[in-house]
């Protein structure tokens, strides 16, 4: 029902294709952007547009960055020798918070899923095995999720590194089996890297 | 913690700043906008921009519009001796679903809270009183949320309505008391609308 000016029934739209945005949320947003003054409505724009052109991957880790490296593999301080593999740059985030990790990151960007149609080339595989292969990492720790997609993702990356004589190893289950890496507290992220066991 | 990209950052706290928008879903929704193609991120802050430029405000009944006129000012068919008072422009769209009024709008794009520190003159009362003063008018009816702020809101423009001699009525107590006029079913809203009382 196009009640509404069309401009604003196309906001509503746009913010209602976000992610967990339902339809009454996304009018509240819509309305409440037209209600904001002007130059606050085009900051958010233009924050967007912004976020689009600055945000890149480091050309390492693949983690989010606005140059060519992100802020971990920049550190020089890192262990070089360790990379704990995470499905998105909030992987990188809930693992850095618990400040026991001190190696380097490789984000997949996203899961071996067969229901969501994610295949092994869909995601940066190939990108973990290259680094791998150049020599200089003694250990990869898998830290994808604690569930069916990611535990096949961690199955599947182990095989395809068990020729290159690398350790492989997996977080620990102190992470609650079905969770989410993002929501997982600290106190329990610091327990599953101490605990992590050979794959 | 500035740990993302600070193009990203500022996008998480842009999203985060918007209404019932908490710092979790904020970091979701960027995250989302940075992994969807780049043009339709970008249609998505041209529609922000759009809908600022093209939404304006109803001559008549300050409903949202993008022309002059809004869609029911706009309609020869609507009875125009009978205006309906509603807070802001979603609770012209509660009423049209309920099919039950035809009569035309006039919107106070808030109410009177001496707690959110929003006086008489903070809202489109003068307005209303300049309409109903133009004459032509038979009938005002409130209908202003159920709350403490909406009946304070009804009962200080039914006073000032007095002297002109018009019927001022609300909607009858079908509509659930402390409740928003916006989540109120369409039957409740039809009994609401045929039970209205004088004030």
């Amino acid at each position: 029902m196009d009640f509404f000016p069309s401009a604003l029934e196309n906001l509503i739209d746009k913010f209602a294709m976000l992610p967990g945005i339902g339809r009454k949320t996304a009018q509240r947003l819509a309305f409440y952007m037209i209600a904001i003054p002007d130059e606050d409505a085009i900051s958010f724009a233009d924050t967007i547009k912004a976020a689009k052109r600055g945000v890149k991957c480091c050309t390492v880790c693949l983690n989010l960055t606005d140059g060519d490296l992100c802020s971990v593999c920049k550190d020089t301080r890192r262990n070089t020798k360790v990379v704990c593999v995470v499905p998105d740059p909030k992987g990188v985030l809930a693992i850095e918070r618990s400040h026991e990790f001190d190696g380097l990151y490789h984000v997949l960007h996203g899961v071996i899923s067969p229901i969501g149609n994610i295949g092994p080339d869909d995601i940066k595989i190939k990108e973990l095995i290259a680094r791998v292969s150049d020599g200089g990492i003694d250990e990869v720790i898998m830290a994808t999720n604690p569930d069916t997609e990611g535990e096949t993702t961690a199955r599947y990356i182990s095989r395809l590194l068990h020729p290159f004589g690398v350790k492989v190893t997996r977080l620990a289950y102190g992470i609650p089996v079905g969770g989410s890496l993002e929501f997982v507290d600290d106190a329990t992220l610091m327990r599953a890297l101490e605990g992590r066991m050979e794959m």
